[in-house]
């Protein structure tokens, strides 16, 4: 294999694929990018064996093959090449070397065979349609936060993507949660989609597909079956296995009958409770919420450190109410909103409450109450 | 006591006590900023034992007094208030708080008595001169690199200011060293410094006195005794105490004899270093230099993860020299070259190497090698 490829481009295609390799691997090839050459194509590909991403980068091909060599190393030396720089990768199959050279320097690193490298088994999907970047987007980024990171409870490690009733007919939605906060996002159904099944789709796609979505002009081409997800740009694969379990039963969580309706200036809100939070002690970090006519007190109680308050104008007509939240749990939901108001539906100081961004269902999410 | 202070102002002042205050205190009080009003001034003071700093800031005081509160959660809750923000601390005898009061935020902090609170012993300083910020950046900024770790060589574990012979007759003098490098950096003997005893300045010290030294125009007023040392602006003042020990006999290291001399491009090299490193393995970060002709050949040789090599066009004129360095001393000493050419003075490969910034010996750095 001889390939020369400018430094730009093949920067962004190693990139991505170092990002999935695990920094410890107990299989050495699996810190490794198989790297192969084809016409006017080379193709990076990496995989911790549950996700695999291949990039498609143009370069110039001057003797076709295939090798795999330390995607760390490799990303950083390419990293550490001048902008501009034409880098050309030669593997001489004598040495099991693979030569990286850019203008003086030359780089001499050690290759494992192409045959060694575990490539992800293709798969039959049940469900192919595309969706715009800005769209999954949306869905993810609405919804990571609240992710479990309890291993026992593996099922909720994962964004559940699947077809929904929604008011407005059928939606694609995303729904996370780790038992004290749920989001539950929802987008137009694709074209195509209203077949899928519900996956899983891990912590760790999630934060790999992320990458793939910034360019708002982009449409991605998802595959889903009942164990995998595909999503795939013109130049970029990202092929997952998804959590084999299922997802609780989530609608039963999201409370229908709340009624006592606040809304706030969801900025405010947040700097406000960030603001009380301070004083509390690190373990418990509850915030009270006292509702009372257009009026909203935010405290927190520290028997250490002191104690806080702030005082907000609100629009809320019911009866007085005072309900105990984790801070951390509403700095993150009202960060979500992206509009001004925050609307937050309570029932008492035991149940669940609901927030949504002003009168918006397709983006909602439930907290959890504590004792304050 | 009852002030009210600009939030900007409150929150600059602040900021460089919570900074000394240690992380984790056995001795409650320290972890606390001592607050004196009085006149149109507040006067902020933190301590850990060694370090103290004073802030002054310009307040509106309505009733003078003192108190002592935590450090960290004062400047959190600062910190996040409003730009613009007008805060009112109150301090009530009887209950033992401090209110701080900004908008509609309201907090009240638990207080220790001021009595409690260790205010450093003043001292005689038997030296005293001004110089300006820039002058002592430069003395700390290329020194400080070269400060050791070892807690066992505690009277390394500092920048030794002293008064020192130099080619153009006195000069005010930084050196640091951990044994495998060193740093010596020399400025114009300031008016009055000529009978400063030589301080071992603690690692700590120099991290807070850099945070003084930002305002190009600023004046500093240095004091210096046999334990202490004492960095003044108008507004804040730093004493610290110095390590008490004997610095090390530091010249007998300075090579004087090295005629090999090479020439070259300070960022060039540094990323030419950077970048042949990336395949040397963690522990032993070894460069080998070959010096020819006008030629450097930097090159890694790492058993596990390959080669490298890259060609540097220098000026060389001396016989054939090969040489090993550690690759993380040789790019923070490169680094440390504001203009373009540095300038290496070898002899043996087995002999410590000079290096210093074109013909300026006013900034010298030794560097011992390492086989290869």
């Amino acid at each position: 294999m001889k390939i020369s490829i400018e430094r730009s481009v093949l920067l962004k295609a190693v990139s991505q694929a170092q990002s999935v390799v695990e920094r410890r691997n107990t299989i050495p090839i699996l810190a490794n990018v198989l790297i192969e050459a084809e016409g006017d194509t080379a193709q990076f590909r990496a995989t911790d064996l549950d996700i695999e991403v291949v990039d498609k980068a143009a370069a110039m091909v001057e003797r076709p093959g295939a090798t795999t060599v330390a995607a760390t190393t490799l990303h950083e030396i390419v990293r550490k090449l001048p902008d501009g720089a034409l880098v050309t990768l030669t593997d001489d199959g004598a040495s099991g070397r693979l030569t990286v050279e850019a203008g003086r320097s030359n780089f001499s690193l050690a290759t494992l065979p192409r045959e060694d490298f575990p490539v992800m088994a293709t798969s039959e999907y049940s469900s192919n349609f595309s969706a715009p970047a800005p769209v999954l987007r949306r869905l993810f980024d609405k919804s990571k936060f609240a992710i479990s990171t309890e291993e026992t409870r593996y099922y909720l490690n994962g964004v559940y993507m699947h077809i929904a009733d929604s008011e407005g007919g059928k939606a694609l939605r995303c729904v996370a949660t780790d038992g004290h906060r749920l989001a539950r996002i929802d987008a137009d159904l694709p074209d195509g989609a209203a077949e899928m099944p519900g996956v899983i789709v891990p912590r760790k796609t999630v934060g790999e597909l992320r990458k793939l979505l910034d360019d708002d002009d982009m449409e991605i081409a998802v595959s889903v079956s009942e164990t995998k997800v595909r999503f795939a740009t013109p130049n970029i694969t990202l092929t997952s296995k998804v959590i084999d379990g299922t997802f609780p039963d989530y609608t039963r969580v999201i409370p229908q009958g709340n009624t006592r309706k606040l809304e706030v200036d969801a900025s405010e809100f947040a700097q406000a409770v960030d603001r009380v939070a301070t004083v509390s002690s690190e373990r418990s970090r509850a915030v009270k919420l006292q509702l009372d006519e257009d009026r909203l007190v935010l405290s927190v109680n520290s028997p250490d450190s002191g104690a806080a308050e702030e005082e907000l104008a609100v629009a809320y007509g019911d009866e007085r109410l005072e309900i105990g939240f984790n801070a951390k749990y509403l700095l993150e939901i009202a960060s979500q909103v992206d509009r001004e108001n925050a609307v937050f539906m309570f029932n008492s100081a035991g149940d669940p409450t609901l927030m949504r961004e002003g009168n918006d269902t397709s983006a909602v999410y439930v907290v959890m109450p504590m004792r304050v």
